[in-house]
């Protein structure tokens, strides 16, 4: 017997279910507002990787070199590649660019609840627009999308944060710190003690008084003693973004999930303005569900034109976890709308009648197996088939089958030219 | 500036709009036909490969060592991955067992037209019955998905063939024939000279004579006639079993796309009974678009119960090859429902009307990028919306907003209060 890989996984039809229609709902919203869908590839030079993040990333990647000595790597992430592909195509991309896309991504990394090695994301984009409105439209998706999975407004909340307030702040304490040493800390600072906090802090260039000033400010949360304390058109202009950004979030009836949050960073290094993290408000998942925000240079960095960008890219892990929390998992189990039960030569009608049902669209299973009746009421029962239409010969001498509704056990007989004849989903109801 | 891979792919929107729709196609029609979603992952042991075929398929393998020193391998088709999921639930998962998905699979392989490092199949099986209406329905069911792509009744055919009679008359001639290089032979006949393919066969176990006299037999497509001749009793079953199939198959409708063809034998060496390939009656696409068949000893071959089985694997790259050619690939544009066009003041009040439109499941955008109004009626015409509503200040002092239909031009004015109002998707007749 075979294994499967660690950190990889197996979906059989009945979690599958329910993790397609969690998948439906993150895709089929992001259409609704515009988003369309682009495929990407699995591999990508491994380049694309270390040029940015160093050759340590190397660590983190299932990189390998291919049969051609091409040093490959499998996508960690759909970041780089989307970059790649603005890039291709420079300015014959209508602007904005609203692409989104649902795949599975990998990362040699330990396992743990909710992270695994190969794990599936829903991506979300807007390149091309600086506006508040294209952040606020980002948040809107991810709170209209949580929303449809059933989540109530209280369940979630969108952390949201600002990369130039607190790059701002820190420049205004000293103009040599190392901005993207401290963020990481700020990152970071949820998950370690204080002591250790503030060292990263120091480390990063401020003094441990500054760092006691620049934690009490940014655990605060007022964002006009904040602007005043630093005094800076950096710091002003920050704040007057976020805060622009909110107030298109309340256009989008968005307003509500969002809390100001300075204490939230992101951990990559790529953002630059707003930035945000979902959490479960009832704090059984204790990390951040997924997050999002702008990066504003990456695309330049990558060698195209300079090309505002901001995105979301919910994981399906982590969010299974929010929503089996909040009651709201879909239900592992398989539908079946009809199963045509066959008993003796009735083969060519049982086969006319199913394939008249899937010709209105509609799950209809049939005996392959030349089973028993029995037998196959136990299957059509276990695939969770709502009607059985029984196609026996005795009831087709009469010209009739029996239409049996599964959850009520109540049957009736129906003609068998008129099953199912102008119905366009034909039940016991119908004919009883 | 960074480059894809060699034989990999990006897809664009538009394109991706087109191969969502086919891939849409070829999955709700197994849906319908009962078969569930599995979820599968893109890494394997080697081994999972080269058990079965030898230590040469590496060649063929995107394989390496992972971080962990696993020798893994980006899983080149579904089928091995299938059956290591059939053994390892065993006896806990009902028969029949059908399951199907879409997803890229990777081979290290010349790039050529329709041929990719990186390709995408919609895998379809059923596990678990050995009846003929297993075969059928998996013909049905590929058949069935053709013609809603919209190819026409004599555009395609099913070239049906059948291991065990090809094998049976093999063994006729010589028990100690090599079937499994004979049946190579067969299945590369097509694409070889003659005097090739009887050396192939000679090299097998047959004579020059027995080679011309197996390939007459092939040729004529007798069935009778071979099974006079071969007088055993495996080609005799054999002969009647697919005449079985294509009885069930005429029973399910699709008699008609079935052309028995005993030269067609499938490369793969795990096939057993029924095999099948789909060709271009047109003849433009040269070679299979896409094939399948029965693997009855697959499952025991993995270490699980015997477990019959047959399937089959539309590859979309060639598929798009056919649709292209028979003029029914989708149109590769973005369709979009609605662009609320928001000009002054009115942000408020377009981002309502976006969100009730979305409501009812449109395709909505807005502005992100505070443009003008022409350069908003130039983005929706660039993403084809249907209709365009104009909130502009003037019209919404007289608690209007104007309703544009695109194809046409005309436009009318509908009172904001009653957009969407009761309407389910409110257009330019509604208010005319």
């Amino acid at each position: 017997m075979y294994d499967r890989l660690k950190g990889f996984r197996d979906f059989y039809p009945e979690e599958m279910a329910a993790r397609r229609a969690v998948a439906d709902v993150l895709e089929e919203t992001a259409r609704q507002y515009g988003f369309r869908e682009i495929g990407t590839p699995a591999l990508e030079a491994v380049d694309l990787y270390t040029d940015k993040s160093g050759d340590e990333i190397v660590e983190e990647l299932y990189a390998f070199e291919d049969k051609g000595g091409r040093h490959v790597a499998l996508t960690p992430e759909l970041t780089p590649t989307v970059a790649r592909m603005v890039v291709a195509k420079g300015q014959e991309l209508r602007k904005p660019i609203k692409w989104m896309s649902t795949r599975p991504f990998w990362r040699y990394e330990q396992v743990q609840q909710g992270r695994f090695r190969e794990f599936y994301q829903t991506n979300v984009d807007t390149f091309g627009s600086t506006e508040p409105e294209a952040d606020a439209e980002i948040l809107a998706y991810a709170a209209d999308a949580l929303t449809t999975l059933g989540l109530e407004r209280g369940a979630f909340e969108f952390r949201v944060s600002h990369r130039d307030i607190l790059g701002g702040l820190l420049r205004a304490f000293d103009a040599d710190v190392r901005v993207r040493d401290a963020i990481r800390a700020v990152d970071k600072s949820a998950k370690i003690e204080p002591a250790e906090y503030y060292d990263l802090l120091h480390e990063a260039g401020l003094s441990y008084d500054q760092a006691q000033q620049f934690d009490d400010l940014l655990a605060s949360e007022d964002l006009s003693a904040l602007t005043e304390f630093a005094g800076t058109d950096e710091v002003a202009d920050a704040v007057g973004n976020l805060e622009a950004v909110l107030d298109a979030a309340a256009d989008f009836g968005v307003r509500d999930h969002c809390a100001v949050s300075l204490e939230t960073a992101r951990g990559l290094d790529y953002y630059t303005g707003t930035v945000f993290e979902c959490f479960d408000t009832q704090g059984d998942v204790s990390r951040a569900v997924f997050g999002g925000g702008r990066y504003d240079d990456l695309i330049e960095s990558y060698g195209g034109q300079p090309t505002p960008a901001v995105g979301v890219a919910p994981g399906h892990a982590t969010l299974s976890l929010l929503l089996q929390r909040a009651g709201v998992w879909p239900e592992e189990a398989l539908s079946t709308d009809y199963y045509v039960l066959s008993v003796g030569e009735t083969r060519e009608t049982a086969v006319r009648v199913a394939r008249d049902l899937r010709g209105r669209g509609h799950v209809v299973e049939t005996d392959l197996a030349g089973r028993s009746f029995g037998a196959q009421m136990s299957y059509a029962d276990g695939v969770n088939a709502e009607t059985v239409v029984v196609v026996g010969e005795r009831d087709l001498a009469n010209g009739e089958v029996t239409v049996k509704e599964m959850a009520s056990g109540d049957q009736t007989t129906a003609p068998v030219d008129e099953f199912p004849g102008d119905l366009e989903r034909p039940t016991y109801d119908d004919f009883a």
